[in-house]
């Protein structure tokens, strides 16, 4: 059986500054039709950056769909076009102040694929040179750094909640363990 | 300073089945004024389900949002009021026809702090018991079961790009390297 859901009508209600909404009028396998809610967004990077002495350095910042502050690897989201590499270069300098002298691609994740095509492409970055660039005006960040067991911990605690830094620093472990880190390029 | 962004005005401009759609008038921590546009989820489950003989059941199933089929573990969104773990039990049951002996949860994450307050509950799977419940209407499903150093590798490749599925299958090689899994309860 085909498992593709056709599109019948497709019908934008919002279009904004950070995600769009869609509903889509699909035929499904069987026949049937349904309506989809699709969120549109552009993608983003998030990079975990390691330190000369092997700690990671998080950021807090508030978030409003959650309305509290949280701890997250650094992270934005990609510009019209820009290819990630360059994202992940751009927001490590606005969000922590470092330039990567080596910055590796871990693995693409798609991070809610019920409702939306979010895709966050995942870096680790070392060799950290200083270099800050102006934050957005809307971001208010501060920084942490920790090491990998103390990142665990976190995670263990519930303290570290954001899935692309769970994803992010349980892949750094795996590398630690030799046990074949999901890396395509050679970390 | 103060780091949280005080509600001046909420509008919902969407409530549907999945989620609903708000713009927020805040007053950011500098004083000025932004908007930020938060997707409202009921949030969800992710399970991965281990077999006796240690393989690890996943789902491929079509997502709309990203018009292709994504292998993913057993997910789905909780009911209104619905007990997280009652929703694994009855997503395992309806996605891939088990009852799980053993339920243990692992970690919870937010998807996409950045615009949605969407949180994933993932659980451990074990003792399988045949017990099928029927699907929901609109899901067309089909299971794989994989080694966990295939699960790797499918990350590795980029098989896999579900961002609860990798952090679920990362969890679980790093409980068998020993080095102490995120989990609350044991595992």
């Amino acid at each position: 059986m085909k498992k593709n859901e056709k599109t019948l009508q497709s019908n934008y209600l919002y279009r904004g500054r950070i995600v769009n909404l869609r509903i889509d009028r699909v035929e499904l396998p069987n026949g049937k039709e349904s309506e989809r809610e699709v969120i549109e967004h552009a993608g983003a990077v998030g990079i975990v950056p390691v330190s000369s002495d092997n700690k990671i350095i998080l950021v807090k910042q508030f978030r409003k769909a959650l309305d509290q502050e949280i701890i997250e690897i650094p992270a934005g989201k990609l510009d019209p076009g820009e290819n990630p590499a360059d994202c992940a270069h751009r927001e490590l300098q606005e969000e922590i102040g470092f330039k990567p002298g080596k910055l590796d691609f871990i693995f693409s994740c798609y991070t809610s694929p019920g409702f939306s095509n979010e895709i966050v492409y995942i870096y680790v970055a070392r060799d950290l040179k200083e270099s800050k660039i102006k934050c957005d005006d809307d971001e208010f960040i501060t920084t942490l750094e920790v090491s990998l067991q103390e990142a665990l911990h976190m995670i263990k605690n519930g303290v570290i909640k954001d899935s692309k830094t769970i994803s992010g620093i349980l892949a750094l472990l795996l590398e630690g363990q030799d046990v074949g880190l999901p890396g395509r390029d050679g970390i």
